[in-house]
């Protein structure tokens, strides 16, 4: 495909400043954007790149003035991150390749329902009763227990893990290596010092339009269900305990864990390598910062927190200036020793 | 199945207080319980929901007195967690299909040898000389390297991966993603800059009764054995390096880390996201705090430990407080100034 | 295989001091070491080991000289380790069973291009246009998407995913569960509050001569490719997210993560746990504590770095010894105040 810049202006509603008549073929990141690509500025530490580009054009923010000579054409929208992320989906869906259909081997249980339109992988396997929405995509090597369901236009990518009796939305995006429904972690301990596994007899629930990212685990409950709200996005080898809920578009950065029946609230932020410990409630729009540990509850809502354990992000950063100032404190104690 | 709460409490050996012909078909959260179940009170944090749950019956501490009107009946016990978790063992008997047999297709090498009653599920490969004991389950797209052994009654869920002349023991449940004999994370330095890999040639061992969480990864030993004692409890995405060795019943929380030839005593509990450094012993009994970061030999039994690098825990709260009480020692600082 | 001392010497070029004619047959650790056995002394926490070990002989450092009587042969080298190192390679190369050929069933798509030499273990997947090169191991349950490419002598164990358009190098070893290609962690919030997923088009390179450790996952770039250079070293369950750029022979330890777009340089060092933000550079040379977070970019090459944020290694020396004399600074205070 080509397009002029002033045909892409079109498509994200923008306003072009410099030549409308280039043309563009691909998507490209600014600092390596090359002529005939576009690309877009959203972040400003990435400013400086607009004057050095090769990119033929660059979506930028409405109020952008350029402050030196810029030889790409502009186009100004409100959100330019959501607008070439629009860009970006209209290309990937001009590019991809949809598979559909059986590939073999593969194991399909008599007894499961299969939609329309699904693709199963080469060595997938959908267990006893399973159910398997329309447009479903299972990649080679997924796993699919009994009684598990799976909604229309979900993808499970290679090597997705789903124990029995799961049920998982539509229109979620699960990554290879991601496990659903394993063991909580329960063990009773004994007067011999042995553990005794607590049967966990519960299931896990995750609703629609869920991203979930590679190697990242969620248990099932002990009883009842651990619970993954709809338009949760969680990262990369991310942790979720038995009986946890995750409210709805609550976002989970790589390498967080969120211990055994937690409440996380709606549209939280939960940083990279944060822990979050167990039987808590964390209040809606809560932001936890990155390697953050959260020892209790969070009653209100929309609150940043920094540290282990957790300040509030102001208390956070005059805590680190004060840590910063010690050595000097030191002296000012000597001073006065010296007076006394 | 139907009880009365007055047969339940035979079962566990507990004494009822209330209406003991009252029945119960299954088991719920005090927390979400609701008529004809039977829900368990351990955690005095959940102490209130016995005042508003609708369980049929609750099982309580032998000395808990209400303060007050409870409707549901209480049956007292010595241990609530631990009767409870007996009841949902006798559930999940009651309930489980116990899978046996082998899918196709799946892979046998001619050499393995299998024991009775086990479960092959479809995609799984037993290799060369392999040897899998009475009653194993190995479900879908599991892989067992040459030489490797699997004990009676051990479960490998769906994706487990067993590198080459590893061991795994008796009545082990290991969960989906867990790999285990992977290459230690050995490399000498050449003067080029570049690393050359130390061979791995050991294995691990892993004895009876373990539990390990999904996505776990236990490295072989270069020389020898990487050692997992009986009844050691792993939850899921655990990194355990070569040549560790973890001492009986210790149980460690997910995403901690135990890096190479650490000694871990018996009967210790590492919490969360904890690290610990290589080539040190960790005594018995010894307790970890989540996040903390162990730099060197602990040889006390017994202890508590918090904070990275760690600390006893009550130097570890005494610290917290001096902290949070820094803003007011600068005040005090700044008036013997102002009189100085 | 049995060899002298004296010819073990021979093969590593070192001296021998003592016994050249005692016999060896195998590598085992200087602590566990029984006769028979060659083991080495690199760690000086492992000295203690030499006057009391099992071992025929011991490789040590040229310079080293024994305290105590010590009844093994010493052979003398510049580095032991790398010596001890050498022997274990030729142990393994004269132990290893290569596999090779096709197991059934497999899957390779026919317009795929296998090279000589291959094993392509039983439910491994090579999908449309793959290109595999010459003695390439692919174990059982290895998955490689459409378009990916793997150069010669690479080996990937069992349940490695490679999504489609990934291309891996030469002599590359890729542990079990490693995830390489899922998508980068991006999402543009609207104005309900959901959040757009943000296609992330591009792939992920990996040069030659990588390790990367079990269960490890790495993103595909947004657009572009996530680039991992020859001669990396990765660790278990470590995160590398999308555009993230890792220079040539830089090392990871286990549970480490590395935030999007981070460009980390060459022959860096990071340890377990640590955490690096996105969108920052990394100096050549740095190293980087286990459990540290690195919030901005470092510029200068070959320095050390610890603590969450990050201080140089000698402040962090520093104010560690503050923090630890807190209590007498208050108790100075305390005396300043009695006096005034």
């Amino acid at each position: 495909m080509e397009l002029t810049v002033e045909q892409v202006a079109g498509l994200i509603g923008g306003s072009v400043k410099g030549d409308g008549n280039a043309t563009i073929n691909r998507l490209e990141k600014i600092e390596e954007a090359t002529e005939g690509s576009i690309a877009f500025l959203a972040n400003p530490k990435y400013t400086n790149y607009i004057y050095t580009t090769g990119a033929s054009a660059v979506i930028v923010k409405s109020d952008f003035e350029p402050e030196k000579e810029i030889k790409s054409s502009l186009i100004k929208v409100a959100d330019p991150y959501g607008a070439f992320a629009q860009l970006l989906e209209a290309y990937e869906q001009m590019t991809a390749k949809v598979k559909v259909g059986i590939e073999n081997p593969s194991f399909q249980d008599e007894s499961a329902t299969i939609g329309s339109d699904c693709y199963l992988g080469a060595f997938s396997y959908v267990g006893q009763n399973a159910k398997i929405g329309d447009n479903v995509k299972i990649y080679p090597n997924v796993y699919i227990g009994d009684n598990a369901e799976v909604g229309d236009n979900t993808i499970l990518f290679s090597g997705v893990k789903v124990y029995a009796d799961c049920k998982i939305g539509k229109h979620c995006k699960i990554h290879s290596g991601v496990v659903i429904g394993s063991d909580g972690f329960g063990f009773a301990p004994q007067e011999d010092g042995t553990y005794k596994s607590i049967p966990q007899t519960g299931n896990v629930i995750i609703e629609d339009h869920v991203d979930i990212g590679a190697n990242t685990t969620i248990d099932c409950a002990t009883m009842g269900s651990t619970i993954i709200k709809s338009g949760v996005k969680l990262d990369n080898l991310v942790q979720v305990a038995h009986n946890v809920e995750l409210g709805k578009n609550t976002v989970i950065a790589s390498q967080a864990g969120i211990s055994g029946s937690a409440k996380i609230g709606e549209n939280c932020q939960i940083g990279g390598q944060a822990g979050i410990t167990g039987h808590l409630n964390m209040a809606n729009k809560t932001i936890i910062g990155p390697q953050a540990g959260v020892p209790k509850t969070i009653k209100e809502e929309g609150k940043v927190w920094f540290g282990s354990p957790i300040m509030e992000h102001r208390e956070f950063l005059k805590m680190s200036i004060i840590l910063r100032n010690l050595p000097q404190l030191i002296e000012r104690v000597k001073q006065l020793e010296k007076k006394s």
